[in-house]
């Protein structure tokens, strides 16, 4: 992977913004998988990159760092009792970093914490903010690069493998629970040499599917029987997840529910006719939103959201009036609208999405099962 | 749940400290278990308390909430555009909170969100700090209640039968692969109306023990063969997780493999032999540390933590100084010694230990099998 071509774009943005050093952290409490982009390394860390272009990564776990990580120095966590202040005062030492030298710790450092390493570092110029590096990899990261496309073309060839595997296996019978689905979710991808699934399985049988997310995400309850199952699942590959969600119509449905499963999929296709380079991403959700509600329904969550090293990044379909995301070629990204009712259960349609220079390419084939 | 009992608290304790307001907010990219602890709300959301001993709750999803959460208003997020300063300002309206009045937000609040806060809210009393309404939560939830305590007995006799057939089904070849076990525990786990797995199943075969958690978390690769392999798992019933650890051992082991079981067992009952009411957690930590240098081996992490709604929550038993942490009864903490070498493989055992008036009380059997 283009690790150092990659820290050198943040070395380049560093020095146009007079950065002495630059800080992230990735721990359980709060995962920032840039430091995963930059290094390749997959686990809890800080990261420091200098501005003499020297990347420090301090590793929670020292043995798979040195397995998987691209750096130039390598310092275990526990060396500074695994205490971001100490590691980053240390880094400042090393580095040789200036006094009054401008440090910027991560936009995500609370303001309790804040006060801490300002007090502890009273000789740098300590930046905490929201249009910082974070931004700045953020940016970065939503326009995939050759290798990432490549990673997400082989990733959805394996989704739609299991997608089309268990179709086969609930007309079969073979996978009755919602318990049955997740796991065999689970083997499939790791049969295929994935490293799991992008977030929990959520198999959600008539009886649970009115819930946006239902909990618990999957149970010993029947799945696909009469009424509306809603799958929603991802795998990974080298760190990158899909998203997809199926929905499972099975029995006699009512018209209500006729009626939603033929929305949701039109407006599914709705969404895709406007995903053009330029567009913002508001006027697509906007364009849903409107479609539902001239049925006087309307979807309580997001229409789809940017996917890579994690689940949910940008670009943010949401209708939201202040969400200023605009498509480029190179994202990556689902479309999923999806209505649900307490009485006629939920229904979602997900797929995930590549913008090229030629337009959009649906990458996977989820689908809406009638049974 | 004495949920309403447990608000009561805190509205006392904000009496003392003379707050109108205090928030709380879970979401993916954070968790927060308080609102779960409070309400029985299992997912995404905000949670007001006023001063006049009224619970809001903003959830991500109403219809989960509407199922599972115990409070005194409710208000869909949307309605608010997922924006928590936006609920904050209608909250403080709502509850006709006086100029001035002190409002507390979460500890965790990034220091750009809080300067917006600070700026939307200006006629209100912003706080946000370390030792707040967090810490107070975190207090009285250390100390488990007699609900609490019956749930983790209950769940433990679950835990300690997934502990036998585990045991069992490895040494009849049942269980094969890494993932192979994993499933094995969301099967038996869910069969037993668990919610799931308190965190993600870590089962490292031979060639993958030596990571502290190993990455990924479990594969396809052979489990239980030559050699040490190491499995760490919990499961959750209530919301609560259990968190325990076998080491496998099988064909010849190496002298040094032999010495680092007997170690790591060794360790545990030491730390076990200092559990009482009132002794330092650092002191336990710093025995095992002193132990195992005798030998001039290191553990590269923390002795154990508690466990509750989270899979790691205070007290945690840490070696470092500033560690203040202290038994009291009602604790409930693991114990988990380990051990890592590249060459020779890990090895961890872990247990989940009740502090009663009476002593030491260990709730789970987990083991070092010798296969």
């Amino acid at each position: 992977m283009g690790y150092i071509k990659r820290r050198e774009k943040i070395y380049k943005w560093m020095e146009t913004e007079s950065l002495s050093l630059v800080m992230f952290q990735d721990n359980e409490e709060r995962r920032d998988t840039a430091i995963r982009w930059l290094t390749g390394h997959p686990g809890d860390a800080l990261l420091f990159l200098s501005s003499d272009k020297k990347a420090l990564l301090v590793p929670w776990d020292i043995n798979i760092a040195k397995l998987y990580a691209s750096c130039d120095f390598m310092t275990p966590f526990m060396d500074y009792a695994l205490d971001p202040v100490k590691a980053l005062e240390s880094s400042a030492e090393r580095f040789k970093i200036p006094v009054n030298g401008k440090i910027e710790i991560p936009s995500r450092t609370s303001y309790p914490d804040f006060l801490q390493y300002v007090d502890k570092l009273s000789s740098y110029d300590i930046i905490c903010r929201r249009d910082g590096v974070k931004s700045k990899v953020e940016q970065l990261r939503m326009i995939k690069d050759n290798e990432e496309i490549r990673i997400y073309r082989t990733l959805s060839e394996l989704t739609n493998q299991i997608i089309d595997l268990i179709e086969q296996n609930v007309r079969d019978r073979q996978l009755k629970t919602e318990m049955d689905v997740a796991a065999f979710i689970e083997y499939e991808a790791r049969k295929r040499d994935c490293e799991g699934t992008g977030f929990t399985t959520l198999a959600a049988g008539p009886e649970r599917s009115f819930g946006i997310h239902a909990f618990p995400s999957y149970t010993a309850a029947p799945f696909a029987g009469t009424g509306l199952s809603i799958l929603d699942f991802g795998i990974v590959l080298h760190g990158y997840t899909s998203d997809v969600t199926m929905t499972f119509a099975g029995g006699k449905l009512s018209k209500a529910q006729e009626e939603r499963l033929d929305l949701v999929e039109k407006a599914f296709h709705l969404a895709l006719s406007k995903v053009k380079d330029g567009v913002l991403c508001k006027n697509i959700a906007q364009s849903v939103d409107t479609f539902f509600k001239k049925s006087r329904l309307s979807m309580p969550h997001g229409l789809g959201h940017g996917i890579g090293l994690q689940p949910h990044e940008p670009p943010f379909l949401r209708s939201r009036a202040d969400n200023e995301w605009k498509l480029s070629p190179g994202m990556i990204f689902t479309i999923e609208p999806g209505l649900y009712d307490p009485v006629e259960g939920g229904c979602r349609f997900e797929n995930d999405i590549l913008l090229t220079e030629k337009g959009a390419e649906v990458l996977t084939h989820s689908k809406i099962v009638r049974l």
